[in-house]
């Protein structure tokens, strides 16, 4: 595999079936050669990981919109610069469990906070980072919910919003996804799982390929 | 007392003596019938705190400029709506040890990140709020760390900075104070501490006796 390294990110909401895909893309990549770089947002960093419990954290419900959105950007600001962009100069493959793109549409689409302000923000604080491939676990929010319902255990703060929070956030993902086809795959993750996981493959077949060429 | 509700803030580096300060600042309000809110930044508010533990842990010395400063103005956009612009707006005092000066002086003159990016950042992060009055406790560096030194304690992340960045963060301050003579009062607090806090209720007394006239 002589493919120039690439930074992948995986998005979607509540029970898309983020955790499953994320392993088969491990294996994936590990069968094509890639030693890939596995990292997760918020947090993703020592400090992040203590911002991750602070966002997560129940007990904060009234923490505001604007907060939460400067801690995202506070967690980004150090995974870029701390792992992602060494990893990457490093000529190491990175996959991300979220981005940049889930604060469009979580602090965007789902809290209302302005494209512009989350626009600027990508710019200094993430240094402008996009990934070169961007999967996007797409289904129902009433059909994600029932499934991350079933799996039991308490809801963050963020999982206990209501379903038009979750229908904005969806919204937002779709708009992000029809606006940069050259970066997103859309995965219809509504199909069982073992469909997911080939539309998942298919994607990644490409994206390798299309860097491998010369 | 009929003054109309104000907002205070204090300001000063290391060993300038702002504990020192904030009790008699809390005595002389309370001397003149006025029941102050004091808050403190970073922190303020419970998830205030948890990113002040982030901000001030030793061991994240590898905490880039652009998170600290998102850091501070995500625990400052909670503290203004949760805390500040609710106590003032039912007409009460409030006095913060440290506000976005800080910010200015610390992540902007200290870390050198830019004054446009922190002004946008005041502008939507924290409202635009600024305080009517600002204390600045302001004292020559060494003489500061070597206060701070004799403390004792374990240095935070911040203060276990050098002393250039010490320098920066006093000429950021003194800047700011020239720049808004309405706002700030320059304390000298290289003198002894009671000559220091003759100089800062006699700033009080000023103070409340514009605010109280007709």
């Amino acid at each position: 595999m002589n493919a120039a390294a690439g930074f992948i990110s995986l998005e979607g909401g509540e029970g898309a079936g983020k955790s499953t895909v994320l392993a088969h893309i491990r294996d994936y990549l590990a069968a094509a050669g890639i030693d890939a770089l596995f990292t997760r947002e918020p947090g993703g960093t020592e400090a992040g990981e203590a911002m991750r419990r602070v966002l997560l954290e129940p007990a904060y419900r009234g923490l505001c919109a604007e907060s939460e959105l400067l801690l995202m950007f506070a967690s980004r600001a150090q995974l870029v610069r701390a792992v992602i962009v060494p990893a990457l100069a490093a000529g190491r493959w990175v996959v991300s469990d979220r981005f940049t793109d889930a604060s469009y549409a979580y602090q965007g689409g789902g809290r209302g906070q302005p494209e512009t302000r989350i626009a600027d923000l990508e710019r200094w604080a993430a240094d402008g980072l996009r990934p070169d491939l961007t999967l996007l676990l797409d289904l129902p929010v009433a059909q994600g919910l029932a499934r991350a319902g079933a799996r039991g255990g308490q809801a963050d703060r963020i999982e206990q919003e209501q379903i038009d929070f979750f229908e904005r956030v969806r919204a937002a993902y779709r708009a992000r996804a029809a606006a940069d086809p050259a970066r997103f795959r859309l995965i219809d993750a509504s199909r069982p799982i073992a469909e997911v996981v080939m539309q998942v493959e298919q994607a990644l077949a490409q994206f390798l390929c299309a860097r491998s060429s010369p």
